[in-house]
């Protein structure tokens, strides 16, 4: 398949057009849609929540009788299936479309063939257009459709020798300003954000997304509406105070939504007083090293979480490294060095060089003094 | 003082002659000198050790009868005392030079004059040019001549964790091998190399140059000879093993040059075998931390030793940094996360991110993956 360059510059501003719900279609991808008549855009969409309309569909009513005979870019292959909205790929014939474009095609068993159906009825269906930056894009869904559990990027912010924290002191900041807002960005991002329940008590954290920035995500053009995440907490002794900031409500006036695991053996009248700050609690098994992390993810994808951000503190992020379940990180340097305090990983070790995780970084930007990384890892 | 691109030329190859003697010189600086005569250069030379003859000297012999009349650039103000070698003034005026351009002043105060009886003498002298340049590629030199004690470089390769070792795993490689490189020139660079009797039981480490990269020299256009530097060891008892590598001989057969500072109450049985086993031991008072790094110091410098490189470990590191006595640090960070193990820093801690020692980079650099920081550290 050989694309011209006005193809690539309308499957980009589908690409952008997709981030405008950044964070607020899980557990469906983000998707942008452009509809090209004459060489030029007579409609554009995006699919803005699950349950609502696919970007298909915003993009053809934009373009009305403009769409006859017009060429569709579209992030993510058309569906085929009847869901909470009828098939796109209907949509598409009915519109009466010539050409198709799409980047990437649909993982899904249920909703995948769209292309096949919009061949069969003689539409010419062009696939794989910046199908990289679609899937990169989409990571989460891919990953979760892939395996089954959500994604999980690890974010941290440490010191050049690799302190989190000083010992005692919680709720310092160890990153600066500009490094706080593009975590946040990765807090959009993702469905889900999870915590310890030592970090709860030590910091104290609200887990809402406020003055993100989001360089992270390349095809952003506009900011999607903010929204907070599913906030997660792992204690299994069901230590957190009912009184933490992160039950109160954002800075939008959203209720939080609290889902705290917990051990199957914790005091039940702790639960109840959690459950009546308004947390659901979950009971799980205990894995190495704290509740079992397989369980979890397991919990949280039948929810429909496909992206967890895994925010602290160090024995979380230790339990979740063991586990093995670690698909990416983002790591704040921070140009200071503490001495003694607490480490990136508490209560696990590799216990060699030669066996230490690597660190695959993908991005490296200063920002403002900090490091940010961003990239895979790989075990062994 | 305005200067031409040709005197910029000049000088630019006076500084990389200096490089010539990189870790040989101490405690005199290195210098370079060239011989200019109608826009050619008639002279080359360079101050090969301490007590041997000046750049100056050098360049001034190969440039002969052409002398008459040209132009010296020197990368240090003449010196104008009789020491070991006659003043260089001396032998310019001599030589019958019209013009001295020279970039650093003498910071000497029984070396330093020679600009001064220059000008007395009618030669038209220049001074600045390049300066910058100049004063880095002596940074220890004019440090020392400052404060009175030794410049002190501290060197450590870290993960991206900050973990320099895994807990019971001496001697294995932390940062890939042109780090190691990169380290190694360090090492021909520094008049002594530092560290702890836990890393010599744990590490084992020889402490010699071998296949030293230079390109943390900017200057440098040719590789020096290379030597090994002084080796010292603090050991407050004494428990350093007399079988230990550092004792034997370098990779081109030098006697090995150690130095072990002990603790005053150290054992005189075990101080008997190092001494045996080839080191002089001296005995320091106590510090914060371990044995008192200003005592060590002081002796270093009355020893005519400008510049130390901190090895490590964590303990020995912790001690120099609580003591306010780090000048500059060359970190290499591999991209390994390894969990629990030795910190970059053990027994002392800044307490509070607030007040955690900043590192100001200067240099940034990857090496094959790892990541090559030099720079300043700045307390408070």
């Amino acid at each position: 398949m050989s694309f011209s360059d006005p193809d690539r510059r309308f499957m980009q501003r589908a690409l952008a057009l997709a981030e405008r719900a950044r964070g607020h279609t899980s557990p469906n991808p983000i998707v942008g849609a452009v509809v090209v008549s004459g060489g030029r855009i007579v409609g554009e969409g995006f699919h803005p929540r699950a349950g609502e309309p696919h970007a298909e569909v915003f993009a053809l009513r934009q373009a009305g009788e403009a769409a006859r005979g017009a060429t569709v870019y579209v992030t993510l292959e058309p569906c085929n299936h009847h869901g909470r909205t009828p098939p796109c790929s209907l949509a598409l014939l009915e519109a009466g479309v010539s050409r198709v474009v799409y980047a990437a095609a649909d993982p899904g068993e249920t909703s995948g063939g769209g292309a096949e159906r919009l061949r069969r009825a003689g539409v010419r269906v062009e696939a794989g257009l910046l199908e990289e930056e679609a899937r990169v894009q989409n990571r989460a869904f891919f990953h979760a459709a892939a395996f089954g559990r959500p994604f999980v990027l690890w974010k941290a912010a440490l010191t050049l020798d690799g302190r989190v924290a000083a010992r005692g002191r919680g709720g310092e900041a160890v990153s600066n300003t500009l490094s706080h807002r593009v975590a946040h960005g990765y807090r959009q991002a993702c469905a889900a954000v999870a915590v310890g329940a030592g970090t709860v008590r030590a910091d104290d954290p609200a887990l809402t997304v406020r003055a993100p920035d989001f360089r992270a995500f390349a095809a952003m053009v506009e900011p999607p509406p903010l929204r907070d995440p599913l906030k997660v907490v792992f204690d299994s002794q069901a230590k957190t105070p009912p009184s933490a900031r992160l039950f109160e409500p954002g800075p939008r006036g959203e209720p939080a939504r609290v889902l705290v695991f917990v051990g199957e053996d914790a005091d039940a009248d702790r639960v109840q007083a959690l459950e009546a700050a308004g947390a659901e609690v979950v009971s799980l098994p205990a894995g190495e090293g704290g509740l079992s992390v397989e369980a979890a993810l397991a919990e949280l994808y039948r929810r429909g979480v496909d992206s967890l951000l895994l925010e602290g503190g160090p024995r979380l992020a230790g339990s979740f490294v063991r586990a093995g379940r670690v698909d990416r990180a983002a790591f704040f340097v921070a140009p200071r060095i503490l001495g003694e305090g607490r480490g990136l990983i508490e209560g696990f070790s590799f216990g060699s060089m030669q066996r230490a995780m690597r660190f695959l970084p993908e991005r490296s930007e200063v920002l403002e003094g900090d490091l940010w990384l961003e990239g895979r890892l790989e075990v062994g």
